[in-house]
């Protein structure tokens, strides 16, 4: 589902998300600011700068030849996911009213962040690691570069890569190539691609997709208006879970039905509990979860449900490792750029 | 409020918890599984064993001249704070109907629990640090010791102390004396009292207030049937807020309203936004926060609203700094132990 040709902006259907740990690199969502970059690998060059003791400008050989490789599967979703579902709530004009498929998985490889930045040495003062790319995005105001920072603190973990290659082949030009930076149990948007520059500074990047988007809004608020560091600017991932089989607005027949789907946590938690109710939320049975295959994936969960004839509406809803279960009203969570949608999935089915 | 005199089960009331953000040693709340044991401090010692090169057992005069001071300024709660709402859903027979006030802070003073273990010595198996004190439960079964067990990564941050000393007191009896865990971050059940003995081991502690009690049974569970390990095992405390001015169920002028209570959110997060509503959560208005005076503390919030006359329902809910709002609604969290409530918080009054 193609939203927008440039930027490209693309979701896939649910049911090409359904019973995969990875997702194949043609199914993965796309989300752009900008035009993607030409960028020839043998003339790119990565620079590390800012806060530290030995700038570097790597090549991409020297990336692969200096520091140890390292691989993570991780689940990356864009902190618009579930949009749609705040649409239906209230309109959220100039943002892609996005389903659940915002949400992909995928083994990358790369070297480590922390190995990069303690090659160049962080000073005392380094509190916030920027990222830059090259891709100019209209969006922003005034356009620039794309571009947002993570807290040291999360840079130096081990799961933080610079990455190129996903499941096994080249990263492809649409998800990042030559390099892309993957935060996993953050917000993509952090998961900056077509990575140029990597500074070391003592504040969060100034970068409009860091200190104005990317924020939880109060409901009240113009977006247009609001100004750097407005709202709770979005990290790590909310507890999230959705239905992808059967898929939205569909007619089957009623009776044993199976239903599948994933769930997510972010930073930190993992995912204890899913519920699935097929009368919209007033009763519920435990789903079959899956063990975590790494701390940095999905989980899919499975069950199957007896449909009743007629109109039916199927909901799921998860709870974490510390007992936190996902509210239940996208209403209560609508914001006016339509971030971080956790509340309860559900879909709407016609059975005969 | 005392809902209990042996064991003494007591709550301060909201109002004497209100714009304090360290709470008085007579006010704190008090939450007990057995007689308060009768301990001599010469007599007393830590045995430190399990998991460990050199099994340490250590007076407290030792303890306090072996390893540095260290304090800690902490909110602890109870895991049942907030139970009454859950019970006025469908009743909890056997459990206390707390308010929100087994939620009370401190300053702690005392050493810090990894230069302990280190002294002794962690094996690399071992993975869970676990407590024991010589108050006997009678609610276990079958009546044992009370104790409980955390994660070696929790147990050797900086904020994990045992402590003596509590608002630079020394440390009461019914709160421990003479030495207490403090586990900041995490349920008040892990911040054991009168303890006797830490033991590193490679599961989590097998007693019955770990592997049986302080969990998340789903809602359909007789919790009398409830064996070891089943449903979601509480540890990092749930996001939450309370109102504490005015009191629950009170008359008062219509008119603008001073509005004051406490947030705070769990391991790793802070309180980012609190919104108060005069109308039982269909409008909101942001309450001004105070900062965080320490990671570990709750948060107060203030706000003035022009309450009419007649009925009022407010109503406060918190978000947290990665965006996850509290749920709205009780009846979802509703658990046949009646733990971790993190609804909305409500209040009901009568203006004139």
């Amino acid at each position: 589902m193609v939203y927008e040709q440039e930027p490209f902006n693309a979701e896939p259907p649910r049911t090409a998300l359904a019973e995969r740990l990875r997702t194949p690199l043609d199914t993965f969502y796309c989300r752009n600011h900008g035009p993607v970059p030409v960028l020839t690998p043998a003339e790119w060059r990565l620079s590390v700068d800012g806060m530290v003791e030995r700038p570097l400008e790597l090549s991409l050989d020297q990336l692969r030849h200096r520091f140890e490789e390292a691989e993570v599967a991780a689940t990356l979703q864009c902190a618009g996911n579930r949009r749609a579902d705040l649409v239906e709530v209230r309109d959220i004009p100039g943002e892609a009213p996005w389903g659940p498929g915002v949400t992909s998985s995928a083994t990358f490889r790369g070297v480590r962040l922390a190995d990069v930045l303690a090659a160049a040495g962080l000073t005392p003062e380094a509190a916030h690691i920027a990222f830059v790319a090259p891709d100019i995005a209209p969006a922003a105001d005034p356009p620039q570069p794309y571009g947002g920072s993570i807290p040291v603190s999360k840079a130096l973990q081990p799961e933080v890569l610079l990455a190129w290659a996903m499941n096994d082949r080249p990263l492809p030009r649409i998800h990042g190539a030559p390099l892309r930076v993957v935060v996993p149990g953050w917000i993509g948007a952090r998961s900056v691609k077509w990575l140029t520059r990597v500074t070391a500074q003592a504040t969060p990047s100034d970068n409009y997709f860091q200190a104005t988007a990317y924020r939880i809004l109060p409901a009240e608020a113009d977006p247009g208006q609001a100004g750097p560091a407005e709202g709770i600017s979005l990290g790590p991932i909310a507890l999230n879970c959705a239905i992808l089989r059967p898929d939205d607005n569909t007619h089957l027949p009623a009776g044993p039905t199976g239903i599948t789907g994933y769930a997510l946590a972010g930073e930190e938690r993992t995912v204890a509990r899913v519920d699935v109710s097929a009368d919209g939320g007033d009763s519920w049975v435990q789903a079959d979860l899956d063990r975590a295959a790494s701390p940095w994936l999905w989980q899919h969960w499975r069950t199957i449900l007896d449909l009743p004839p007629g109109e039916v509406e199927v909901a799921a809803r998860a709870w974490d490792s510390t007992g936190a279960l996902m509210p239940a009203s996208p209403a209560d969570l609508w914001n006016p750029k339509g971030y971080a949608n956790n509340s309860w999935a559900r879909i709407r089915l016609t059975c005969s």
